[in-house]
């Protein structure tokens, strides 16, 4: 009762519309399946003493939904629209409404998974495709990946891509050489990651040639931070003749007009979706781009999307060389690139799918149209143009007038950016307006505006070749049939809003509507992140209340939203941990100890911090090994940087022990990293900045509600105690050098959602978040005590407990009977679940965590499919079928394969469709099989296969 | 090309995105098929040069998608919100995110066309079955209908109902006596249908005793109109002494603290269910109940949902009675109901199985409970209040001071009712908090609120019964829950977003985001439809200027947009015309003149606008028989009030005589109504305003866009020649004498709905609304010529064309081979197809409007579905299969059937399921197979069956 009563006092309060179990009888009947008489009681037991909180969480009281919005709508208030003509890589679009009520705003897109079980993930690896597609046709390089994280990162990530392939043998050691007209972020970021990892970073103007010296790559932008279109054939043909690879950042929107990098012979294509119909969303997320030449697809950081066919034939996307994802490579690792922004991207696709190439072109040639009528104005009113030659930004000399101009501008409702004392720049979009042209000119001191004239784009970059010629991006012009082609490939896809997703580790819990609602608010999502700062006093109290609640719940002192993934935040805390052992003298201390179990993006992101892996063992009972932690501590004494733990362990188990481990590694002058993956176990019940750790980063699309989107938008905080608060990421657009290391292009990252976990935090209240984790405590358990007779749970801690998610173990049953975790995976599709994680922390095994919003008739749906499983695993063992005939193997089943006539399996085809009856109303068949993976690796294709290889 | 490159001129011109068939290469296939060269060619042949306009529409220019959202905001900053406590039938309310974001705002329930095809209408016929058993639990009555239009037409439907179902001797031909204590738009709306239809109606205070005389029904109100809750008994049990009927309308709120009128006696419950999360929304729409008691419910008004069963034996549900719906009983009717308020029945459908039984008397006792502190606090205070006994609602008597009270809230943001000087009225709701209850009493100059003390509810009236028992109305109480619930019922349905609806007559086309947005906005959304006007500027500046447009597009001198269905459009337009006859002293005229293929509503409508119904016959190419109508305009030369035709024909053709047959009727003093039913062929080429018409309804759910949200809301305004302005609807609320007899409760009808409209005319523009209409003809004529090898096209007009729909013809299919037009309708499920329209207005039909939304791919997908299901009929007459065992007659086929190991029908599963070969990987299974209809209606279930019943 004492779990109940608490918060349900008004029909309205959210925590009982955010737990799924709610019900005192529902309560009951978990609790007694695992053997307990409170929740209460078992979470004592499950949580050790050693780590529990003394106090209970001191947050605002909870708000309802009402209240929330109400709020919300105060902070949006606080924040100042304005025509944003600032630029500098962020620039206003129009987000076609049916695409962002039916994608950003339609939870069967944004509560996705990360598309791991392809067979049900076909509509958004189809969009995904889309984006690789529009990617590839738009910069002119062959392989494009499904996005990375904004256009800074994605220059880094080509750089140390440059680094790693180039195999000139006096090249591949040179520097990286950046033009001096990359946006000034894109520098401050590249320049923070190579002096992590030790390589020599060069800017200088390559309109003037190539410096001195052996030279490993160079980073061209096109147009540049000024808005020069500049012609790069020459200088990339002088980079090749010396052995140096080449990377464009380049503006997709301009590239319809403009030659793209890949026929200039760039190696590398770089730069931001966001334009295409993302909003500014002060700073992000927005997906960024990656595309590179043939040869260089196999070491292209993050996710691609490729096509390989289903065991009928049938064309089928997945997700391609999984096999060389970070996680994976771990120590060895060139990226820890793990999320991608795949909700952006898709956005982005659909804009192009429902422009098309034409539309795209009509879009770039009224904004290049535009800023060549204000160059004609500006010029003929006397001002100074540094370039001649442009696309839409025009950089603009006023001497000592640049402030005059920007307040002339803000006075007519219009941001400029302001270069320096002498110097604007204006980025004209797609939004802007004739009259908006008339009100710049206006600010500058021009005239009125007149006609185009001059400032015809230089002939050498004329574009001259098509792109995006399928027939998807020539066939949903009309709104209905746009509308149509989203359901369609949403229907395909199961996310959140058809079934649990029970993915251990993921998190997978309700994006509650309440929280959603306000990121597509004019007054948040049209904020340019660089917009001045009186404009934007309701963003930056939403972020610093968000960040003052995790660090009330984390226990750390201070927390910086700016990291966009999990692992940028992993990447922010370990240079954290990097910079005090510098301030302190200590730059030998490189040793970063990393359990044997942990998440492979821990070991990469410790590469990426110039660190050294160590991995320490794991003990039977799946807890760290202490005599070889102890060992391998002992051994690097003198060099020990820190030791990464994941807590609750990646195992699903409260280690009684972590303070014990804290301390040994701190006794050696290390820090602690708690990786906070698991932190939806602990919230109010305990603190890591309290048991031990020094720094944490969070996932806020795990514990705080972002949804997963279909891979991305992912939000990493880090979190620290004081002494590392100095180190925490600085802002790569300020030349202050308050901070450490920028992580993110813009200072606040992927602000544009964090009104999602804000508005969390404020429903739930300290009370309804710590209730939370006790529910989720509930589940975890009784999903173990269900299922442990039918697969060995694999690890527990105290009175044979689990944390918030556990480990089914296969193992022994596919040594029986060849039956494997990927066959129970699949089969799961055939009862419309998604299934849970598959082969991590340990190969063979599922790990279920069913989280606390889900009810208990969906956990005991969950559960009758999973013994069903069972039972079909024990009618191979009898013999009934074998593994290779068996529903397992031959899972999930289509539609078109039950109603064949040419049925011959060993099974009827009921049980193949309706292995449970009530599913016969409401079947989810999958629009493909079983996908085989490795011949489409063998055979790589990435972009939009042609649509005869449907008709078959 | 002229048709294309007019307005295609900008990449978001709106016109390009609502138009489906808009590249030039798909006209011409369109054009060739039909065999013309161009689409004004076309255009020329099929419409009468006797009634083109001569100059093109005078409308704004259209605007973009991003300037009407602009236009929109503008519009809604000129409202201004406020806490609304001025009740009147009004209260605020909270729509739970969840249901706002997934139903209200989501094409797959907007688009949804009235469930008429209940096998892919399983989902809403659901939806609004739970609506039906809520209205019944809460009143205690067992048949409830699936919504009426608002609460003030729902009592006067129930006193329609009371006349003719009154069979005691005395009683039946007595007076009809409505409470004092009514809500005033109810007894404005009352007294006008009376008037038109020739009873009396006596308004008395029932409190203090029936009145004398014979009485055949009474009307309560249970709180009154002044808060005051009231024992029924003893009047009920008087008025049943007498012979008399009883009606109570009732608050569904207080009916879960209140005895409800089933248990009293009453034989009849009417109310709103706009609390039940449906926003004010400036006065409507909202959906409005009525529920029965046994035996009654075959005369009950509107759909009702019944449960009958499937060709498998599985329950489904379908409307039930539809025999006896209006457009049945033609002449005879007793009410013109015609189109539901599903959708918002479906919203408060949704908030009740979110709240529960538990939620709903929670939220009911919060209400009561702050309404007994400010009770309490002005008691204290001296203020003399009305009643002692009251839920939400206090009158408060301020002798002289009502404005001074009414101002004081106001400046503190709060609108209370104005009731009479001395007088002020205040309704508490779910969203009350005690801070306004605090600012409320000093608007009162009351103190400080304190705590709840006195004014229980008087012992007599206090509920006891149980309601919402069923498992549906306690399960979904997470978020988690209901958004499951939600997407699996919208799954079960077909609606627009995957699916051309090729309803004759119903015109679904495009519902596009943009103009759908603005609805949900807080500034129209939550404004009371009696606010001040100063608060409402925008909304009736809105309302103005929509009202101007339709005026500039039908070619009459006005328009009132109150209506709030068609149906309710054409009695408004038949009462403007009895108002002219009269005002004239031409009481006698009374004949109106209906063709025999008119919709059934135009007889019911005549009815009940106090005419007598005289049929015309149609002539055998489908046009009136001139002859028949000119002797029945002879025979009636005195009496004659008008005719009504629609125009193009319900046949879907342009009768090239329509001005004659005008003129012949003018002539003989008769005025001419012309339904707008089929306007879309008519909007920027022809004005019925001009060639003929004295008076029009429109639809805007048809023409301009309001989606069909499953069956409502519909808007139907009466646009009228100078002559008839006098006499359009005048306001229910307002004690002026200007206009006619007031149709709707509130002035503006469903307001809330316009923004669509206004929206959707001005992203058009004139040429944008010609060029639609244009396209809408290609798109009729290329399917006409496309299938009338196939099957017949029954009517053609001018040139062997058809105007914006075609009927396809089985008749002689039928006889040959026994495969109905029924059987057509059910295969096309099979394919992914919701049917056209079956049996109207010809039986043994279907009415095809692809409008000019659907692109050719998707028309040529239906031609291809119409032309495989011909070569089944001839697989019929070639003995194939008999048609009992075709895939007609057995259609639709759900996936378990398809999946069933007893497969034993005469051709394959595959054909059953994937009669063409691209359905396979998309495939739509409906969730039940044919339905009977008989059988349901035989033994009638109108609430939620157990769940036992769907195991089998």
């Amino acid at each position: 009762m004492e779990f109940l009563l608490t918060v349900q006092s008004t029909p309205t309060a959210f925590a009982d519309r955010h737990i799924g179990a709610r019900r005192q009888a529902d309560v009951d009947t978990m609790l007694k399946a695992i053997g307990y008489d409170s929740v209460d009681g078992l979470v004592d037991v499950a949580v050790p003493d050693s780590i529990r909180q003394e106090t209970a969480l001191k947050l605002q009281d909870a708000l309802t939904e009402v209240q929330v919005l109400a709020e919300l709508r105060k902070l949006a208030s606080k924040n100042k629209t304005a025509v944003q003509m600032i630029g500098q890589g962020y620039y206003d679009t129009v987000t076609p409404p049916v695409i962002r009520r039916n994608i950003l705003e339609s939870p069967a897109w944004y509560t996705a998974y990360t598309p791991y079980q392809p067979e049900i993930s076909q509509g958004r690896l189809e969009a995904l495709l889309n984006f690789q597609t529009m990617v590839q046709d738009l910069t002119g390089l062959p392989v494009a990946n499904a996005s990375l994280l904004d256009e800074a990162t994605a220059v880094a990530e080509a750089v140390l891509l440059m680094r790693r392939a180039n195999k000139n043998k006096t090249a591949k050691d040179g520097k990286t050489v950046l033009d001096a007209d990359l946006l000034p972020q894109t520098i401050a970021i590249v320049k923070g990651r190579a002096e992590a990892l030790g390589f020599e970073v060069e800017v200088a103007d390559l309109s003037a040639g190539l410096p001195d010296g052996d030279i490993n790559g160079i980073v061209l932008q096109q147009p540049g931070a000024s808005g020069r279109v500049f012609d790069h054939a020459t200088v990339i043909a002088d980079a090749k003749e010396r052995g140096a690879l080449v990377t464009v950042a380049a503006d997709l929107l301009a590239l319809t007009l403009i030659t793209p990098p890949g026929e200039q012979g760039a190696d590398v294509a770089v730069g931001t979706a966001q334009r295409f119909g993302v909003p500014l969303f002060f700073g992000g997320p927005h997906a960024a781009y990656m595309a590179v030449r043939e040869g260089m697809e196999r070491t292209l950081p993050g996710r691609i999307v490729g096509v390989s066919k289903d065991n009928a034939g049938v064309p089928a996307y997945r997700l391609a060389l999984q096999t060389r994802e970070q996680h994976i490579r771990r120590e060895k690792a060139t990226s820890n690139i793990c999320t991608a922004q795949a909700l952006l991207a898709i956005v982005a696709s659909m804009y192009a799918v429902y422009h098309g190439p034409e539309g795209l072109k009509a879009i770039a040639e009224t904004v290049h149209g535009h800023a060549r009528v204000l160059a004609a104005t500006l010029q003929k009113a006397g001002r100074e143009l540094v370039s001649d030659s442009f696309f839409d930004t025009l950089t603009v000399r006023v001497p000592g007038k640049a402030d005059k101009v920007i307040a002339a501008a803000e006075a007519r409702g219009i941001n400029l950016r302001i270069i320096d004392a002498d110097t604007v720049g204006v980025s004209v979009d797609e939004t802007t307006t004739p009259e908006v042209l008339s009100a710049v000119a206006v600010a500058f001191g021009a005239g009125p505006v007149g006609d185009t004239e001059g400032f015809d784009l230089p002939a050498g970059v004329v574009r001259t070749s098509d792109f995006l010629q399928h027939p998807v991006f020539n066939t949903h012009r009309s709104e209905t049939q746009l509308l149509r082609y989203i359901r369609k490939l949403s229907d395909r896809d199961l996310a959140l809003d058809r079934t649990m997703i029970p993915l251990g580790s993921c998190t997978m819990k309700l994006n509650a509507t309440a929280e959603m609602e306000a990121i597509s608010w004019p007054e948040f999502a049209s904020i340019h992140p660089f917009a001045p700062d009186h404009q934007t006093a309701g963003w930056r109290e939403l972020i610093e209340d968000l960040e003052a609640d995790l660090t009330e719940i984390t226990g750390y002192d201070q927390v910086s939203i700016q990291p966009n993934a999990g692992s940028q935040g992993e990447l922010a805390g370990l240079l954290a941990i990097r910079g005090y052992h510098h301030s302190r003298g200590d730059e030998q201390r490189t040793v970063c100890l990393i359990p044997a179990s942990a998440h492979g993006t821990n070991a990469a992101s410790a590469v990426l911090a110039g660190m050294k892996v160590v991995v320490v063992a794991t003990a039977a009972d799946g807890t760290i090994d202490h005599a070889d932690l102890t060992a391998k501590i002992e051994a690097n004494r003198d060099v020990l940087s820190c030791i990464m733990i994941t807590y609750p362990s990646t195992h699903g188990v409260y280690d009684a022990d972590v303070r014990e481990v804290c301390d040994a590694v701190h006794e050696a002058g290390g820090q602690v990293y708690v990786d906070g993956a698991n932190l939806n176990a602990l919230v109010g019940l305990a603190q890591p900045g309290k048991f031990g750790g020094d720094v944490s980063h969070l996932n806020l699309h795990k514990t705080f509600c972002i949804p997963h989107g279909g891979g991305g938008p992912g939000v990493g905080p880090v979190a620290a105690k004081a002494h590392l608060a100095p180190f925490m990421p600085g802002d790569a657009n300020s030349d202050s050098s308050e901070g450490g290391v920028a992580i993110s292009a813009s200072r606040y990252g992927s602000a544009g959602v964090l009104p999602i976990s804000w508005a969390y935090v404020k429903l739930m209240g300290g009370q309804g978040l710590t209730e939370a984790t006790k529910a989720a405590l509930l589940a975890a358990n009784y999903v173990a005590s269900r299922l442990d007779e039918h697969f060995p749970v694999l690890y527990t801690g105290e009175g044979g407990l689990v944390a918030h998610e556990c480990i089914l173990d296969l193992r022994e049953l596919t040594a029986k009977t060849g039956v494997t975790a990927e066959d129970v995976a699949k089969r799961l599709i055939d009862f419309g679940f998604h299934a849970p994680t598959l082969a991590f922390p340990v190969a063979g095994t599922l790990m279920v965590e069913p989280t606390e919003s889900e009810d208990l008739a969906e956990i005991d749906r969950f559960i009758e499919a999973m013994i069903t499983i069972r039972k079909e695993i024990d009618q191979v063992a009898g013999g009934d079928f074998t593994v290779e005939k068996s529903p397992l193997r031959n899972a999930p089943h289509t539609a078109a394969a039950v109603v064949s006539s040419d049925w011959d399996r060993d099974y009827p085809r009921e049980q193949a469709a309706f292995p449970v009856h009530h599913l016969k109303q409401d079947k989810y068949f999958p629009p493909v099989g079983r996908i085989d993976g490795a011949a489409g690796d063998r055979n790589l294709v990435c972009s939009c296969p042609p649509i005869e290889e449907f008709q078959n």
